[in-house]
């Protein structure tokens, strides 16, 4: 007979929050034998391949507003009531239904050659017949501001910033138009943000327009196309560029997020949730980001059902939708708790891709400022730090400050802990947001790496005697 | 006061070649000094890189018969022309003229993705409408062969053939459509030929088609899509694809080779032919497919006449026209010699990209047949392996057998041995024949690094006081 799993976390945990009572035996052992069956039952299944694949081919890509994602969303709830999922439920959200169009760019002079583009969400369209303007590239917003208005007027921008990290570069996607428009340009032009060069080019947000500034067009431009005209200018010729985009914003559009659950069998109403986010750009397949967080939320709590393993709280898997252009799904759902988010004990997202995990990161904010609460971040940091040994077999045990996620943010802001499961990302940023984001990019070891990691933490977590504060 | 340089490569060339008298005193420090000169030129040059980028950014891709390729064709005259080659003229040669079209893939059912996909070179067009039809997926010729003709009737074959050698998998490209079509099938699409999993799909030529035999189009699809439509078969469902292709084949027009040499001191219709091919396939801007071994070629000539090294024998560039879909400029070139392609004592092809180099291969052949001459490549390979040391301070100094190049293989069937500017080739497989073989993936240190080690053999064997037999 092992003593009741519940308690196997107590002297850990205890161990670095000294102030709780430490009366509990050490049952090391026998938290590592359900932690192994996990991992087992994780490393030996195909489902979580075969979950990603059907999502992948099957229904594609899933942009909000699509009838792609509410096919997801048929699908994910399906999947959910047959894999034994409890209280699985669609809740409903209003969504942005930003809509592509047809788009092109073509480089008109010094010769005429064809750009491989995407343009980014929220971007309104070009005037019928485009916007056929001369460039000023530029690799920083202080490099624009130092040229005269006069010199920007008419013009397109091209923000040619060479990728470094994704939140260093990503702002001259979000507010590239912006600072642009407020030159008097006529468009604006991104570099990808992202990797991979085979001429790949990545959409995602803009920043939504301001009252009182001008709404000009905005898209990203491949790596390529974005070197080449910076070498022709600064050779000291014109570059002309044409951009023609089709891009709308239609009313707003039902979707839901999808939810089930493994319901607590000690304290029903605490919850540790896990998720990922259901929606997609508009390419690809929405494969690394992010449906294999959403499978691998899923195959987590399947597992648990499978192996009877019912944990003294409730593990809810929540698929946001919406992530990509508004994250309304979030927001819903952290709407829809009201004052039970304080009974959210922890929440996980993995939208990071399904690379070979290392572990998780963790952030928890003080106040809805986003502001780091320090000291509890580093206390639940330790008793996080006690349950990663169990998951040295799939390499995923490290624990890191700086966790969260945009699905999880909402919740965050009501100090509840957050954690982001982690992995190298060594391909996530040639690929995502972009035509690449397709499932022969997933390696099914490292996919059920990230569900046992995944399993294993949540039911940990969802087992622990105590509090995380 | 040196030796002459004519001298250089006797005593160490003789040594392999015993049956030659070897009445010259060692003069290794010589030949090294002058190898030094070459190796310091290429290296502090920008020149090299300065050629391809224009090439590249200002001309772009050149499919024969294309304006590009006559602008090409005028640039590279007139650059040679610029640099003091002597005698530059440009070798009239008609080129099939292969025009793409406007061209769409895409997925009907089981559901509707739109597919990246690239025509073949020398495919037809479909009827206007495009082609319709359910899919069958195969990885080999031989489980084609194993399907009933009835199962094959009316349908579009899929070659997804995974890329493990170039000559092992574009096999499919070549012969896909005619195997298809003798099983009754309506289209060919194969999986690109290539590497780098960008969904970037990789076109290039097919085979004439025959008298006989149906002719049906045939595209490449990007590896991404050829995996999707695999496993959705695999899965059982019937995949419908639809292919629409405007290309056309349309009469030959003109192209020339543009020829420049530096002439030789004393033996000067004795030649030492380098090049590489001027065309590209219509995508991207034909950068390591083979823009870069023509700059290589045009600049190893440079730097002999900058640095005054009129060398013993005559050393000719040649950047031919029309390899990527016919060779039509290779066979010109061999005409317009007559029995004089017995005074070409070696041919260089730079074909591989301009990757860092690690020296040279070798091919000799006995006949038309294209039938190896083991002895004489073994004493020409012994002779190589003397000069390639100049070239440890680049890494190109190794010395392999296998060698030439499609544009001298019509020399080389002429006796002449074929050397091949070797590379690791790591990225070339990425991005050949397709949007994302641009200037960009050019390392100018590796580029010069291609240009010493072209320069230095090119000289050495000018130089060489013995033939190469």
């Amino acid at each position: 007979m092992r003593p009741p799993l519940g308690a196997a976390f107590a002297p850990l945990i205890l161990s670095s929050l000294p102030a709780l009572a430490a009366d509990t035996p050490p049952v090391y052992e026998s938290r590592r034998e359900t932690a192994d069956r996990l991992i087992d039952a994780a490393m030996s299944s195909d489902e979580a391949w075969r979950k990603i694949a059907y999502l992948g081919d099957h229904i594609g890509h899933r942009l909000s507003g699509s009838s792609q994602l509410s096919r997801a969303v048929d699908w994910a709830a399906e999947q959910m009531a047959l894999d034994g999922l409890e209280n699985v439920r669609r809740q409903r959200v209003m969504v942005p239904k930003w809509v592509r169009g047809a788009e092109r760019a073509e480089m008109i002079s010094p010769r005429r050659a064809e750009l491989a583009m995407l343009g980014l969400g929220r971007s309104i369209g070009t005037p019928p017949g485009g916007i056929t303007a001369p460039l000023v590239v530029v690799d920083s917003f202080d490099a624009l501001h130092a040229i005269r208005d006069s010199d920007v007027h008419g013009r397109i921008v091209l923000w040619n910033v060479p990728f470094t990290t994704y939140s260093e570069t990503v702002k001259y996607r979000w507010s590239g138009a912006k600072e642009a428009a407020l030159k008097g340009a006529v468009a604006s032009l991104v570099r990808t943000v992202g990797r991979g060069t085979l001429r790949n080019p990545h959409t995602g947000a803009m920043a939504p327009y301001e009252e009182g500034i001008p709404r000009i067009p905005a898209a990203a431009v491949s790596i390529e196309d974005a070197m080449m005209l910076a070498r022709i200018s600064e050779r000291g010729e014109e570059v002309t560029v044409h951009l023609e985009m089709n891009a709308r914003t239609e009313p707003d559009a039902e979707s839901h997020n999808v939810i089930g659950e493994i319901v607590g069998r000690e304290r029903p109403d605490e919850v540790v949730v896990i998720g990922g986010h259901l929606d997609s750009w508009d390419v690809g397949q929405g494969a690394q980001d992010d449906g294999g967080g959403c499978v691998v939320s899923m195959e987590a709590v399947r597992l648990l059902i499978d192996l009877g393993l019912r944990p003294r709280r409730t593990i809810r898997v929540v698929l946001w939708t919406n992530e990509e252009n508004g994250t309304a799904g979030a927001e819903a759902y952290r709407e829809s708790l009201g004052d039970d988010v304080h009974k959210h004990v922890a929440a996980i997202e993995s939208d990071g891709g399904v690379e070979n995990p290392w572990g998780f990161g963790l952030t928890v904010w003080a106040n809805e400022d986003q502001d780091v609460d320090e000291a509890r971040q580093e206390r639940v940091l330790e008793a996080l730090r006690e349950i990663a040994p169990l998951l040295a077999k799939v390499g995923a045990d490290s624990i890191a400050p700086g966790g969260g996620g945009a699905d999880i943010s909402p919740l965050m802001e009501n100090l509840v802990p957050g954690l982001a499961l982690r992995t190298p990302m060594d391909l996530y940023w040639d690929i995502h947001h972009s035509e690449a984001d397709t499932v022969d990019k997933i390696d099914p070891i490292a996919l059920n790496r990230n569900v046992a990691a995944m399993a294993v933490m949540a039911w940990a977590l969802a087992e622990s005697t105590v509090p995380l504060d």
